[in-house]
C-alpha cells in the first residue's frame, strides 16, 4: 500500500490546521491517514517541506516584516530628499529645481545610515534564521529568537530616525544581535563536522 | 509496494522534460511509474525538491543574472577608479601613482551609489523570490514577477551609469519594487497564521 | 508496507554517520532498513532534505563563519569610533564627550569600507552557494569552492584592516570571486531552460 511522508502543500490546508508549539507542523494522524496518502499520491509536484515547517513559516513572517520595514526607510529617504531638496545625482537635482540641490543633507544621511545598518544586520538574519529553522529547533525558542530580533530592529530604526537619546539605538542593536549570535553558534555546532 | 513521491534529481532528467506553466514540475505519469519508483528507491541522497520546482528554477535564473550584473558594477567601479585615478585607500593610491590619488571622484561615487541601490533592492528580492516560489504560485504569474524585477533593475543600472535624464532611473526603481511588494504581501498572507 | 525515502532529521543522527566525499549524505543501507522506515513513519514533521545534504552543510558552515567575521568588523568599527572619538550621529557624540566628536575618521571609514565590501561579496555568496549546493555538485569540488571563497574573504578583511601593501587586498578579492563566478555559471547552465 503506497504511503508517503510528504505532507500536503500549504495551499491545500487550512491555516487553522497547523499545530503550533509542538514541533509538528502536520497532525500526526493526517500524515498516516489513507485520505492524506491518496491525496499526496495524486500530487506530482509537492511543495518543498520547508513550507510545512512552522518554525520556518514563523521566520518567514518576521523576515518579510523586516524587509518591508527596509522598504519604508527607502521611501522615507526619498521623501526627505524631496522635502530638504538634497539630491545625490545632478540629473535628479536638475529635475527638482536646479543643480544647487545636488548636495548632501544630514537628515538624508541619517536615513541612509539607518538603511545601511539594516543591510548589515537584517540580511545576515535572513540567512541565519532560515538555516536555524531547518535545524529542528524548539518552536517556542525559535520564535523568541525571531521576535527579539524583529522588535530590536524596529526599535533601532525608530531610535535612528527620531534621534532618540543615546544609547537607545545601540541597546536595540545589541539586543537584536543576541539571537543572531545564538543562531550562528547553533548552526556552527551542527555543521562543524561537515567543514 | 513501495511508492515515493520524491521526484528524480535534475541531473537525471533532461531539461526538456520539465513541464512549464502547469504548476507541475514533473510529468504526473513519471511520478507514479514503477521505473521512477525503483530509481528513487536506489537513491540514498536525493536532491531537495526545490530544484524540481520550475518556478524556483526560474527565480534562480533571474537572481543569478542580477548577481552577475552587480559583479559587473563592481568591475566597472574598479576600472573607473583606475581611469580617473581616485582611490579609496592610501595604499592603493601609492601603488597607482602617489598619495594625491587618494581622493573621491563623482564618477566613482556614482558607480558606488548604483551598487548600493542594488544591494538595497536585489538582496531582499533574493529572499522574497525564494519564499514566494515555495508558495506554489502560478508559474506564469511568478515569471512575470521575476521578469519585471529583472528588467527594472537592469534599466535602473543603465540609467544610473549612463546618467539618463530623470525620472528614468526612479521609474525603473519603482517598477521593480512592484513585484517585490506583491511577493511580500503574498508571503505575509501565507505566513501570518504562524507569527 | 510503508516506505519512505525521506531520511531522519540531523538531530536524530550522530554526525559521525555522515558520509563525506561520496555524494551521499546518508548511508544507503540505513535508508532502506526497516528500522529507519518505521522511525520515519512515526515522524510527522521531517526536516527538509537540505540538512541531509553534506555539501549544503559544508556551505552553511563556511557562510556562518563569514557572517561572524562581518559581525566582528561591526564590533571593531564601534571600538574604533570610541577610541578615535568619531561618531556618525550627534546623539552619540553628545553621550561620548560632546558635539565636537560628531565627525568622520579615516580609520572608521576604513572599517566601514571593509564591511561594505563584505556585503557586496558575501551576501551574493550566501545565495549562489546555497543554490549551487542543491545542484548535486561533487562534494570535493564544492568544498574547494567554499574554502577558497572563505579564505579569500578573511585575507581581504585582514589586508583591509591592517593596511597591507597593495595589491594584497585586491588579489584576495579577485581570488574569492573565482568560485562565485564558477557557481554562477553552473547555476545559469542548470536554470537557463527555465527562464
Amino acid at each position: 500500500m503506497p504511503v508517503s511522508n510528504c505532507p500536503d502543500p500549504p495551499s491545500r490546508r487550512k491555516p487553522g490546521e497547523a499545530v503550533f508549539g509542538t514541533g509538528q507542523s502536520l497532525p500526526a494522524a493526517q500524515a498516516r491517514s489513507p485520505l492524506a496518502v491518496s491525496a499526496a499520491g495524486d500530487r506530482a509536484a509537492p511543495s518543498p517541506k520547508m513550507m510545512e515547517n512552522a518554525v520556518f513559516m514563523s521566520f518567514t513572517f518576521y523576515s518579510t516584516i523586516l524587509i518591508l520595514k527596509m522598504y519604508v526607510i527607502a521611501i522615507i529617504t526619498g521623501q526627505v530628499r524631496l522635502r530638504k531638496k538634497a539630491f545625490a545625482n545632478p540629473e535628479d537635482a536638475l529635475r527638482n529645481g536646479g543643480l544647487q540641490y545636488y548636495r548632501e543633507d544630514p537628515d538624508v544621511e541619517r536615513c541612509r545610515r539607518a538603511h545601511r545598518n539594516d543591510m548589515e544586520n537584517i540580511f545576515p538574519f535572513l540567512f541565519l534564521g532560515a538555516i536555524y529553522s531547518l535545524l529542528d529547533p524548539s518552536p517556542a525558542v525559535a520564535r523568541i529568537h525571531f521576535f527579539i530580533f524583529c522588535v530590536g530592529r524596529i526599535v533601532h530604526t525608530i531610535a535612528y530616525l527620531l534621534r532618540l537619546k543615546a544609547p537607545t539605538r545601540s541597546v536595540a542593536y545589541s539586543v537584536a544581535q543576541l539571537p543572531c549570535f545564538s543562531m550562528a553558534l547553533q548552526i556552527l555546532l551542527a555543521t562543524t563536522p561537515y567543514w
